[in-house]
């Protein structure tokens, strides 16, 4: 099964973290695993895309405790490529050479460990990580596992499911936790950006009524293009808390929180009514911290939902609705060599939409 | 419906807040209510117990923005007694006079309000609560609302009953949104108190395994004797969150902080296994505030869970265990004289269980 | 309270049922309930529309074991209409003179048994019903009740309203228990009908793929504009149980049994996809029964659901997202004095949408 | 991986299906596989139990459409024994030669499907089924599969362990759908039989009343040692439907049906309350049909919840809590050379409790 009928290079190009705190060095002459180099289960995949997420910032700085990259490592946790290369030994494999597939942030998961059984994959403490564990998708070609890869649904474009399988899949993910039904109204502060704009177009697919918050002209236009009923800028409000109670007729149902920083999390607090439920997907600097009054919600027995990413099943679902057209990713493509001044630039907060690399 | 065949007095002992911060004060001739003066729909209740609860100490003290007692109220929100008068135009009354009955924090909530509509009734806007807006049960006499009493199982003592009411509703129905299922781990720190002690009874009726936390001798043999499989005193340990981890052979699946303060809280964060679940019923001074690390609770994916009473199903259906001889409370019975001492001890952690007033 | 600016007459035109089996009898000097005589809580409501439903047959042929109503009742249980008088006595009204409100089925519910504690309001055992054990909809007046009559959303014209309060609020309700998620497939027999072409968007605005199940040309071309994405006509399919595994991929993940009669329950059971839900809301002669075989829904473990009308919270979240422009009723108009050939163009199957009687 | 330090013998006594509706014949020297056989991730393991269940009268009688074992097949479906070969290749196997495992109805599900996904992996389509499409557990050696056979938890013997894997999981499984909480009622028929044993303990954990239903002197005292609370006779019982009502003031909230034949289902419509549920995991003759009057269901807002097995968390839990005590298999060893007679006696109900073969 490791005969693979692709010509593949000895090298390629991949952007590495070599000291953290540093630009990404694009390294023109990264090896290409060899086809025989493979473990059973394990697939090589030539990519032809790969996004662009806020969490590649803090790969890049090496800030997040406890996932940490080694130096080196190939970063990148999304990408849409086709398997050319399976390893010997693989038993029953669910993929084929010449399959079109996704890489996500988890490369795999042990799928027997008492949160894989349950369906929390995402928490699986044997899981490795693209990007953080493992090399990841800023290069030609990468190593997954044929257990783990998506399926990339046909009449949906690698550029356009790239971003499905990270921030799409995280945003959708937390919205079937937010506990509100269709009809019932759900902030999102981070509306216009990589998480938030796709947050909102799976909001309005489930029936949900949508309050977008973020801030800037070419943002409120694409939130209000995308299905918000409501915006409201960040900047510009004097009482963010009153404006979305009025908004939303006495306040939120739930929040989905897609910005970082404590703030946005602490206003829901306030602007959510009773027996609301604010779900935090939103990461930030890593070192930020809601500060909850006990008070506030337990009296108004709120609930506060944790959701990182999502299952196999999350983003198959995820992946789904885009490829029906009820959900459309903003991005725009770049080359692998303006990674850095991406980076840059989303870490001012400049990028509407995703970026997605193309090899 | 107004006419009573008991003999109900004119003046009657009840205890007021008169200053903030002030011992409560027990009026020897407080007016009882005529049953002529009865609108529809209110019942006059002569009073056998009243529970003291950790509220009490926020209503005496007036430190509850929002929720503060209009001078002269009389306090109490936990009692069990015998109907001894209906108001005139009362339609169709589900209590008769003669029943026992038992009068909640929440004296009325409208049933008709979204909150209502949803089973939220705790979180009714429109709501009177005995103690705080109405007067309450440190009486011999008090007047509440026939959709809104409780009736008590034949077989429950009402000094049984009493604690049910208040704190055992509060932890039943914060058991009941733990996300934990039977043979799963459920820490609860404040285990040895008035709302503990129940809680380790009513997580065992659910099949839940307890590790309680306290401290001292008498509550960790309370606590053992109730069913927890674990005990750990936090003024002993050493790294709580360790011990906890090692306690649940990995870390809990489920928290009930009864505790007040942040720490119990944010402890919980970190003993918590992914994707487990932090149900926060004790409220502690009314100003503390949980920091939560925002990568923590979303990596961990984790649910923050506030809770606060219940309705009038889940009271209940915890006064039904309790008839049952499922949960005992474990409670001393005291003189309404004796209230102001009784108070202070509660504020110096000395009370092992609850205290009722018995009249 | 029991004041009223409105002209109110001293009799109605009133369709009655004066023998089963045999056409409503209009009766055209009904009395008109005086403001006077009504009780405390009591409402009476001066109608604009009355809703024609499937359920009248049963009324009119006293054929339903159980809920037979008395000879003489006025028949009819959705229907719109402005509250002109309300009983003397009634405490803290939620509705007041003048606004419009809707009947429905459920003419009031106990509120405080187990089943309306836990929302279960439609299976009360104290309830009362329009059209079955009070006065009904096919009458210029009905009284009601003021803690159960539905505020009518502006915006929405009357006779919109109409068939939400029955139709509607059954097939919404039904699909809340479906257990598919946005984007699985559910397929719905009796599709064109009253009940179906209302479920069919509100399955819509839950996301769910709506596979159309029923006869004719006009009924296809109203469940594709509607937002059907498959119509199978069950008079032509060769083997429906067949068509609609193809339609849905592998098998619907839930079906919404809109039609009576025994046939479209037990062909759901074979067309579901294991683990599938069967939603139960059509209820055809009265004596049909599923014959489903043991094997079959245990090894598929499949749900059958019967589900009947909704809540207070469930027929508002209904009306909304009609007033929203998210669902429309599809009716003719027609007059009390039509109602024996409604009935009986009903009977024969030959009605697409609802017939509203407007007064 | 495939070495083993044990001793594994050539030919092995085995209980095979030579005709369908004829006795097992039990072969004095069916071949063992060679550890140099096995495929990647199959493992052998010498069995020392196997539990005889109701199925298994079925794969012998190769009834059951869809599900016949080929001629010559090994019946058996639950057992418990020592892994003594592992297939070489297998990559990062959960088990370890030595380990004490078990085995269930499924020998391995695909854990890709959307079933398998969604955690319904008992109905996974490409699943493979002990003693049904490969080699079961009525010999002394099996092969099965690393993903999927079960650690049995220290503490527990493996004859006590054996009937959880089929007979336990089905129940436990079963009981979590039921959607009955603490303190409700739930009516068990077939509660003195393998799987109703089970059922009553588990649900006694669960915080469940049981209303056991069943026959004969033995069951009887049986059923109310286990924690049953009533006991209805179904052969004595003059009208059960009532009796359940009576004995559960009003009508059970949920019905586990353990028992086969279509009365049992069809008496649980009548004797549930409203919006009630009925688990069916009997199985029965494979024939029987449950006939479901539409209105009956409807109108009581009946829930009918098909449950086969169980996932491998499931069976985890299963396991957990009898190996702590919480529930006691009944059971009684017998040689497989008895099987003929013992299934001959299951056949004609005269088992109480389980029968395990020891090898």
């Amino acid at each position: 099964m490791a005969s693979s009928t692709f010509d593949i290079p000895r090298t390629q190009r991949a952007a590495q973290v070599c000291a953290y705190g540093k630009p990404l060095v694009i390294n023109p002459s990264y090896p290409v695993p060899s086809p025989e180099s493979l473990a059973p289960n394990e697939c090589l995949v030539k990519l032809e895309t790969a996004g662009v997420c806020q969490s590649d910032l803090h790969a890049r700085d090496g800030d997040w405790e406890g996932l940490r990259p080694p130096l080196h490592l190939v970063c990148g946790h999304e990408g849409v490529g086709r398997v050319v290369a399976i390893g010997a030994g693989t038993q029953d494999s669910s993929v084929l050479i010449g399959d079109r597939v996704g890489l996500k942030f988890m490369a795999r998961t042990c799928l027997r460990c008492e949160l894989c059984r349950k369906g929390n994959e995402a928490s699986c403490q044997s899981s490795q990580v693209h990007g953080f564990t493992v090399d990841g998708t800023f290069a030609e070609y990468a190593v997954s596992y044929v257990d783990y890869v998506t399926p990339i649904p046909d009449g949906l474009s690698s550029a356009a499911a790239t971003p499905i399988l990270c921030a799409g899949l995280t945003v959708y993910k937390g919205l079937k936790q937010c506990n509100a039904t269709a009809g019932e109204w759900i902030a999102i502060p981070g509306a216009g950006g990589g998480l938030g704009h796709l947050a909102i177009q799976y909001a309005v697919n489930l029936g949900l009524r949508v309050v977008a918050i973020d801030t800037g002209d070419s943002k409120r236009d694409l939130c209000l293009s995308l299905g918000a009923e409501k915006w409201i800028d960040f900047r510009e409000s004097i009482d963010l808390v009153q404006d979305v109670i009025e908004a939303t007729d006495g306040g939120a149902h739930a929040a989905l929180v897609a910005a970082g920083g404590a703030a946005p999390y602490e206003q829901a607090l306030y602007y959510l009514r009773p027996a609301g439920t604010l779900v935090a997907v939103g990461l930030g600097s890593g070192t930020a911290a809601m500060k909850a009054p006990i008070t506030v919600f337990v009296i108004k027995a709120l609930k506060i939902v944790g959701s990182v990413l999502g299952n196999r099943q999350d983003v198959i679902e995820a992946l789904d609705m885009a490829a029906r057209g009820k959900v459309v990713t903003h991005y725009t493509t770049r080359r692998l060599e303006d990674l850095d001044s991406v980076l840059h630039e989303l870490e001012q907060g400049k990028i509407t939409g995703r970026v997605v690399i193309e090899f």
